[in-house]
């Protein structure tokens, strides 16, 4: 008998590599962060002997969920401002909110909520792009879960650096204390095209190159940003970053609403990555990503839930569940986006896009146990035919009941073990009464 | 003091008629079935005194939300197939599996674990289509659900009924006895007009006058029943119908993804109703309803999750998310379906479509008491700046925490009041064991 540290045992595991594969009462062998073996149930007890073991019987295990394009620090804005387009909400709610309140105490408890509403439904890992990195990463790595961490660049002044040079001098110190977060990596994050000049974008065309970590940028999000940057560049907002070389497979083009057949090619040819964030480009109206012809382009496409302010949650299951319903209606094609490829967008596509697909996305031998366990047997999920499309189209986030990151459980039976939940929502509580909520309620009272 | 049956006291009350209207610290009191006042907190203890109170610190009231379609007695199709075409998934999946099981208990014990879906997701009235609508029918009562029952008619022969004759003598005959069903009213229900002839359409026109009753008909669900309507009959569905006078205040045109100036113009001259179902849509690829150039002809539209079968839920609140955010994108207008209306097409409008609207729908004074309690208090609901919001864009199923019809409770702090939940569970589980899952997993085992 070998000594080990965890085995979970469940109805259903389905380790989404390889594809379409669903086992039965199978084990998951844990020791030392990470998988051992993956085994029928029967056979594990007679191999291996552990030392915590769970036995879930109406669950499916799946690779925990990585949500690609975040801003957890905003978690205290969730419902600041709705039914808004894009640029107004921006400029008018969103930034001006900033201004006031952003600093790292405000990010910290945003993130820290944020961190439990993504615990709580089954994320493990979160690619995140925000003023005041420091304190998510921090919040994070605290919470046990795992980020790529966004060192945001953008032409105008915040709360958190005033000048470009200023968000270089600091994305890069923070950058040199990430060896202290072994949950943490980093990626560079200009905010956007029409926000960030071309002397700051080369600069981080180089250094993503130098570091080797991704470049995460909003990307034709909306109609508008294509014509201004063709009159102001001559150039597609893409083949302006394409100039500058940051078309290759470190750039992960978040939204990507507005893409031409040239556009397709060229995120194609050169192995690009595109960040779909249905609910959130629904919400503020920004347009329809073709997930379809993406896919048939051999693009390799993941998902985001975007922040709370414009989703307005981080619920990876329920972005499965839009993706997969909505990029059958804009393909007009039922087969688009099974639910077999929305639970890829979300996993192992996603660490591919992270570039650690060697580590984590699947239920595979010799990566990290980053596991999510769903409870099946509820009123809403019943009967189970396929338990891949029971996931994506009829379970929920409440239904997630177990969430490990590294081997570590950071939830037991929808209990917290990293976080003092009270504590946190208290700390939001009085960031809200601070914030003046009356102003941003339009209704009337009676 | 006046003694009154229960008071029900709540953070906030979103009565939904008048308008735009959040009711701060208020209480609604109930008597006999009816909403017998609604007064500030402070007030009702000093007026009146009550068998039976509710505090709800942290949540909101709504009225009881409506579905306006279902096929509740689908329930046990959950899953069956997934990401098929609307005409494929019928005529090769769903259809044989009907006639294969399709009975008066398959229905029953289907429709039961409906109910258990709807009242747990804050549904407290439906509208259902379907065989065997004696079974819905006793169900709905039999937990305490309000329900209009559709006499469903079609040209093809089912387990339910041989002949169209069949059909009308079995739903009229059906209808008689609906005197006995206090919470149950009658519609007429033609399954398609690509599946209901023109005869049976006139005497169905001719009866719904006669009995004063809606008609449901899926229209226009996708676009393939246009030109093949044009080439049988010279002319579209709706304008077919309109020529049998089906084209008026009692019609509830249900999916109408496919809409010309003229049938706007059409439906909104004739007073008739749509019914959108967002979800289903999607997940057939039908199309996609323009609901905003709808809202802006004036017509009443109403909600619907269409069955699990191509949704996979009965969650009218995931529906009114999916509604607002996709009217968004679709007219490209950020303002389209604001949170507020979203919550009218599950309510007001949907009691207007079923012609009760003088009973229910909103949280008046002299309405029935059929109310759903929202408990906002979650880490992904919080902070809540304006209730209507949070309930729309942030809040989920599981935070339906009190769920009351006609003053009766079915649901008590997420505990069932009026059903057998293991038993109703355990009953589904013996038919899918019947009915041999196997064939339909279409993923492979390990």
């Amino acid at each position: 008998m070998e000594h080990i540290d965890e085995i979970i045992s469940s109805r259903w595991i389905v380790p989404v590599v390889p594809d379409q594969t669903i086992l039965h009462d199978y084990a998951l062998v844990i020791h030392q962060g990470k998988i051992l073996d993956l085994l029928p149930q029967a056979d594990a007890t007679k191999k291996y002997q552990c030392r915590q073991s769970y036995h879930l019987q109406e669950h499916v295990l799946i690779p925990g969920l990585i949500n690609s394009h975040t801003h957890a620090g905003m978690n205290l804005l969730r419902g600041y401002a709705d039914d808004k387009p894009l640029m107004d909400w921006l400029q008018n709610y969103i930034w001006p909110a900033e201004q006031k309140w952003g600093c790292d105490e405000f990010v910290a408890d945003g993130s820290l909520l944020a961190a439990a509403e993504m615990i709580q439904s089954g994320t493990t890992c979160f690619n995140d792009m925000y003023f005041f990195p420091e304190a998510t990463a921090r919040i994070a790595q605290n919470t046990g879960l795992r980020a790529t961490i966004g060192l945001i660049v953008v032409d105008f002044p915040s709360n958190w650096a005033s000048t470009t040079e200023e968000y270089f001098e600091k994305g890069l110190q923070l950058y040199d204390t990430f060896g202290q977060y072994p949950l943490i990596n980093a990626s560079f994050a200009p905010h956007a095209p029409y926000t960030v000049s071309d002397e700051p974008l080369k600069r981080i065309a180089a250094l993503s190159h130098e570091l080797n970590i991704p470049v995460n940028i909003h990307l034709h999000e909306t109609l508008d940003e294509i014509p201004q940057s063709q009159q102001q560049y001559g150039l597609r907002p893409l083949e302006r970053l394409d100039k500058m070389g940051l078309v290759n497979p470190s750039l992960m083009a978040i939204h990507m609403t507005q893409l031409n057949a040239n556009d397709i090619a060229l995120l194609a040819d050169k192995g690009a990555h595109v960040v779909h964030c249905p609910e959130s480009n629904m919400k503020l109206a920004s347009g329809f990503c073709p997930v379809a012809k993406l896919v048939d382009a051999g693009i390799n496409i993941t998902l985001g839930t975007d922040s709370v302010a414009s989703n307005n949650d981080l619920d990876m299951i329920g972005e499965m569940r839009s993706a997969a319903l909505l990029a059958k209606n804009v393909s007009g094609n039922a087969e688009s986006v099974p639910a077999e490829y929305a639970l890829r967008m979300a996993t192992i596509n996603a660490a591919r896009a992270l570039g650690m697909d060697s580590t984590i996305g699947s239920l595979e031998i010799g990566k990290q146990a980053d596991i999510t366990a769903i409870d099946l047997n509820n009123i809403a999920t019943q009967p189970v035919y396929n338990p891949i499309a029971t996931i994506v189209y009829s379970s929920r986030a409440e239904h997630v009941s177990h969430v490990w990151v590294n081997g570590q459980i950071l939830l037991n039976n929808r209990e917290f073990c990293t976080i003092d939940i009270e504590s946190a929502i208290k700390k939001g509580q009085i960031w809200f009464d601070r914030m003046n909520p009356e102003k941003s309620i339009p209704a009337t009272q009676i």
